[in-house]
This record gives C-alpha cells, sequence and structure tokens, in this order.
C-alpha cells in the first residue's frame, strides 16, 4: 500500500482497413476503423530534483516517439489482409498501400503484433504493464502483464 | 510477459430507471440513467488458420448476442424496483415495464445481478474476467476476476 | 470467483495551470489542462435491506464529498510551480492562485500527492483501490494496489 509503482499511459490513434479471411460475418469484406491504441509502462517515479525527467516514471514525449515509429506510421491510412487471402493479394500490386499480414488482421492478432514491436524497441528501465487495442469505441482487446499468470 | 493471454471487451448501452428504496436523498425518487456496461473475457487467442474464428480469443458477435439477450432486451426502457418498495409497487401493475428486484437496485447490485446473468450461459471456454456498469459517465461500479482473491 | 468484491469509481474534474521546472520541452512553460481525476474504492457490498446505504460499497456521495473537499477545490483555478523554480516564484504574490509544490509537479507526482491527501481522510472500512490522473485524454498516470507487489 506504501509502495509507489505507477502505470503511465499514452494513446494514440490511427485510421485502418482491414478484412478477415474466411470469416462468416461482415467482416470478410474490406472496411476500417478509426483503431485506438493505449500503451502503458510501468516504474517507480523518477526522483531527480533539477534533472528534466525529475517527477516521471516516463517521459509522455519518449512513449509517443517510439509508439509512432514502430506502429501509427507505418500501419495509418493502410489495408492489412492476411497473406493466405489470395482473392485480394492483387491489391498489394495496385498503388493501395497494403500490409499482408501473416497472421488473421484480427483485433487481437494486431495487438500481440504491435506488443512485439513496442518490446523490441522499449528501453530496458521501462516495463510494458498494458496494450489496448480498440477496433471501435465499444470494441477492444487487451494485454495485461497481471493477467500472464492467471 | 511472454504468454499471451488476453481480455476481449464489448460495451452496451441501456435507458433504465430506477429508484432506491429508503435511501436518504435524491436516489429514493424514481430516475434513470443511460447505463453503459462492458463486459470483459479472458483467454487465449484461437490459432485455426482456415477456420471463421481464427485469431480471436472470443468472437465479438458471440458476447455481444450473450448480453443482448440476457441484459439489454430484459433492461431497457424499464423501472428497476427494489421488491420492497411496498410504496410504489402499484407501478407493475400500470403499464410501465417494472421489474421488481429482490434486493436495492444500486449499481452495485444490479452489476452482480447482472454477471450471474451473464456467468450461467457464457460458454464453458470464456472466462468472465470483468463486467463494469456505468450509472453515469461519472460514476460505475466494476467486478474484476483478479480482485477476488483481496 | 464466486466472491463479489466490488470497486467502485467517482469521476472528478477540475482546470490547473502548471509548469515544469527545467523541463526540456514545452512543458516547462506555464499551461493549463482539463484535469481528470478517478478515484476507486474496493469492498463488499453492504447488505443491510432497509439502511439507506444498502446495496452499496461506499455511497458515491461519500466519494465525492471527501475528494471534492480535498482535491478539487484546493486545486481548480490554481497554478501548481516546483517551489525550486525560483524564476516564477512572483507569482504567487501577485495575485494568481499559486500553489508552490515541494516536488516537481509532473503527473505522477500530483497523483502521488493526491493518493496521500485521500488516504490521510479515508474512513476504515473503504479501501483505497486505483487512483487514475488524466492530463489530457491521451495522457494519464496510475497508481493500483495490485500493482504495489510487481
Amino acid at each position: 500500500m506504501n509502495r509507489n509503482i505507477l502505470r503511465v499511459t499514452k494513446r494514440f490513434t490511427f485510421e485502418m482497413a482491414h478484412a478477415l479471411y474466411n470469416y462468416d460475418g461482415n467482416c470478410q469484406y474490406i472496411h476500417g476503423h478509426s483503431y485506438k491504441l493505449y500503451v502503458t509502462v510501468l516504474g517507480l517515479v523518477n526522483n531527480t530534483p533539477g534533472s528534466p525527467k525529475d517527477g516521471m516514471v516516463c517521459d509522455f514525449s519518449v512513449l509517443k516517439k517510439i509508439v509512432n515509429e514502430k506502429i501509427v506510421e507505418p500501419y495509418d491510412h493502410t489495408l492489412v489482409l492476411s497473406e493466405k487471402d489470395e482473392s485480394k493479394k492483387h491489391l498489394a500490386d495496385s498503388g493501395q498501400r497494403t500490409i499482408l499480414f501473416p497472421v488473421q488482421p484480427t483485433c487481437e492478432n494486431l495487438l500481440l503484433h504491435f506488443k512485439n514491436e513496442i518490446l523490441n524497441v522499449l528501453p530496458n528501465n521501462l516495463t510494458l504493464a498494458n496494450i489496448k487495442l480498440y477496433e471501435t469505441e465499444g470494441s477492444f482487446a487487451e494485454w495485461d502483464i497481471r493477467d500472464q499468470d492467471f
């Protein structure tokens, strides 16, 4: 109770189209979402009076830079398709910004991929605590470090 | 850290009136809220390439169907009263859609009741992780599986 | 799974200016945010039929009163500065509502201070579970009781 481990979160947004290969509903068709991504790191507050980063777990701008470079810039305004989806692969050659994804581009698989992309470049002093991806305001997937021993 | 247990959440909304029996404030009077309900299940991603449910913990549409049938349809546009509230019971006979609740219809008790309703019909392969009920955007109650060993 | 420990949350908002002493970016300059503060307590539902507080973990109005008195009233429409920031201290004498903070007034340090202020007056029967402070809708810090054994 007296410890002061904090979480710090930054939100991102990007506009992306996708389609689910072989899905038995409307998501089989190309459509898009205004994705919202919340990335959360966990740690103790840096207590170094006079330092520019005094009083922070992680400068919001550091988290912003990492996620913008690894996720927002590559995925914003793209069409993400399963690489198994032969019927749509020609779109990648037609001038669209198309990403052929190695697995089905569900909210869950996109989230796990984004998690790995962030973990690959996250500085050692930061611990990824949570990552949450909203397809819509009412539908989202979430990974949390505390759930992993469930 | 390397495990990939995910949470998947779907949001619902319904318009409901209630009154708190014997309460010492404004909530004793019949009033209503635009309730928001978030239902979250937890599990591993289904990795079955080619299957319609490939890449999902739970198809959002499955969760949507369960909660719409068990909660939204029965409670939307109803008036929920404590069955102990003799002064208002006649409303149930006056053509209103009235539900006489066995306990005080606080945000907390409604949440626990909705949780049980969902657990009764949730498929065995899904684990209810969290259920959150907003009375207003600034007031809500929440049950989380990780809090239960507190 | 069968236990019914609930969290109950109330949201608050206040308009506050701050500046980060010696920061290497725009936050060194006086600016402001519409801060949002979420305060969450945890407990079992009070099951006392007939009592005004029947069916509640904590009356939302009790939580509201505590946080309004300890946080919202003292901090709303103020300018919070580090007491080390000699270049701006004169503002405290110029008729502004200025608070000289003992540490850097980052989102994290404000959150920890607010947590302690609330813990000092929280009734014994309530457990503070979470406190979350939004600087903007896309940037926030959070303390959760379950993270403290991390």
